[in-house]
């Protein structure tokens, strides 16, 4: 590859990137438009209403986590990319259809948290995410497009934090048979209550 | 030229492709605000509803990946540019009034599936996008702004990619005074389906 | 100033333009959102209703036409940028936070198109906004903040481009009182129908 | 660290930054969806209810000025960094979790402006924002992330700028007890009306 091209591949990575972050900063910001202002009528009081939302807070914080690690991961796992190719555009624009999502399920659970259905479909678009993340580190790997100083790194990428959270997800699929209330915990437990230090070694 | 102009031209450049993905990242993103929901009352259960989502859904994933396939192709071209005037801002700013409305004509197709008209809209808006797309791309070319290594690519693209999408929506469109479904099915095959492989040949 | 001085000098005019450019292509995206998809009731048909959306459509086009200048300008002057100061910045939010408000007087005119305070209010906000991005163009130019290169082009458009929106929305309030049609006529035939070829001369 | 490392870890902040950026821009351009078209009925005057839109206008421009205020000392503070970690990540995303509710909580005070709570949540989400970004900045320099170019412009942020905004807001929550009125006198005065010159020594 001539020096020409390589400069333009890295302008259309970086093209590549910025429409995604957009995405990313689009779909966590959305997020705050699930959040209800209470109605108080009759005789209810306004700070009553108010502290009943921390379900609604809860779920704003725990998908805002949720879809930070994902960009995260993107962010370091892109970072090492000196190239890409069709397939990786396509696996980009599928996994992005999936974050998109999460305001959507976000807005389910808030409104049926006690529903199994309703954890079963939260859990179930991010293990899916999470899957289609996994898929396009793996190709991009075995496709030759990660720079040779990255792909210890995005090997590890690949094995940990990518899996992380579909497994986390995936696992707590069978949990909401027992309550929908044990599955939040876990995801509470285990997504926002991941050791940071683990992000500290890059 | 002189460098100096170059140079500006090309972070002028860089800022309208900025400012071009940003409108692309929020109309994609916007799609997600399309699905409701389900209000689940009386003896009706939240997992029917959910299932019952299905065709917004589809919707959604349709929409996703035909305004994803449009970045696609702008994005190509758009590295192929060396310069750009007047003529071509305006007909970029049109192009993005049309890709803007597809949150909106889906939404018309989540809730009038079934209607003739409703699935005319949703067409025609991308058969205009596409065409005033086309047109971009012509007027690139002949006005001298695409880098000569790219003019290849970028003919191919308006007799190839940029078209597809045009020629498939107009199409449809007398399709649908058969069935509106025949319309959709149509799409789903010849958007969704459309062999990836052709991307990887850049 | 020194050369590391300058580049900083340079990144964080580019991190003022990208943010700039997101509020921008966000605010100009929102106008989607106030098309209304027709409710079907009774025996009134989809294709009657869809027609209806004329003027909405209208006013769509109409407030991303505008906005699109807005952004032309903006981009035209900043690119001519070498320096700016708390002023400028402060100068600049104040424009946004008027750009921002285009989508809520557009719903406005969307509503009450026919009520001359409905006319009044777009035009006004609008005029507005004009006349603060004059201002900073203005104060760009005797703070000193312009290239030499640029400072023909900047002086220009705040004679010229940066003040021809304002003048027509200004112009436009007081013929409001004979009617909001003849309002909204002179706004199509000014915004829209402004030669493109004046911007080709770059 | 050599020199490629130290290219990578500029792009990383780079793309940091724009993802924040395009966080902020987003949240600051949502608050035009609290705005909402007055309905008119019955014999009200649409002029009436216009002019009756000024305290939603005022809390618009307020948490504009806010949001505003806030990415100025974020760009500031992040253009003086050479380097970043996870725990700098986890912060910005925990601050962006804070920015972003600020539509909500400016719906709220839209709604309830005349109830203590709905008074004292919006400044105690502002109070939050302003103690994690203190704690960011405190935390760059003490990790030592800052360039000794920058690190007595970001000490002083973290006394000054930083702290102003979230110092002001916790004060006004025992203002509230007094009238809800009193507690946004306070902020309009302290918020708007800090003199932007002090911007300008930079």
């Amino acid at each position: 590859m001539e020096a020409g091209t390589r400069a333009r591949e890295a302008t259309d990575l970086g093209r590549l990137v910025a429409f995604t972050d957009g995405v990313f900063a689009i779909a966590i910001t959305l997020l705050v438009l699930n959040l209800d202002v209470p109605s108080v009528t009759g005789d209810r009081d306004l700070d009553d209403e108010l502290l009943k939302l921390w379900p609604e807070l809860l779920a704003y914080f725990l998908s805002f986590a949720v879809v930070g690690r994902f960009w995260l991961v993107h962010h370091r796992v892109f970072a090492g990319l000196h190239s890409f190719d069709g397939w990786l555009l396509g696996l980009n624009l599928a996994y992005l259809s999936f974050v998109v999502l999460v305001p959507f399920t976000t807005e389910i659970l808030d409104t049926y948290g006690d529903h199994r259905s309703a954890v079963i479909t939260y859990a179930g678009v991010l293990t899916l995410a999470g899957l289609v993340n996994w898929a396009m580190i793996r190709y991009s790997l075995d496709a030759g497009h990660v720079h040779p100083d990255a792909r210890d790194a995005s090997a590890e990428a690949a094995r940990g934090a990518a899996l992380y959270v579909p497994i986390v997800f995936a696992l707590s699929i069978p949990v909401a048979f027992i309550h929908p209330y044990a599955t939040m915990a876990m995801w509470v437990l285990l997504v926002l209550a991941r050791p940071l230090s683990r992000r500290v070694r890059r």
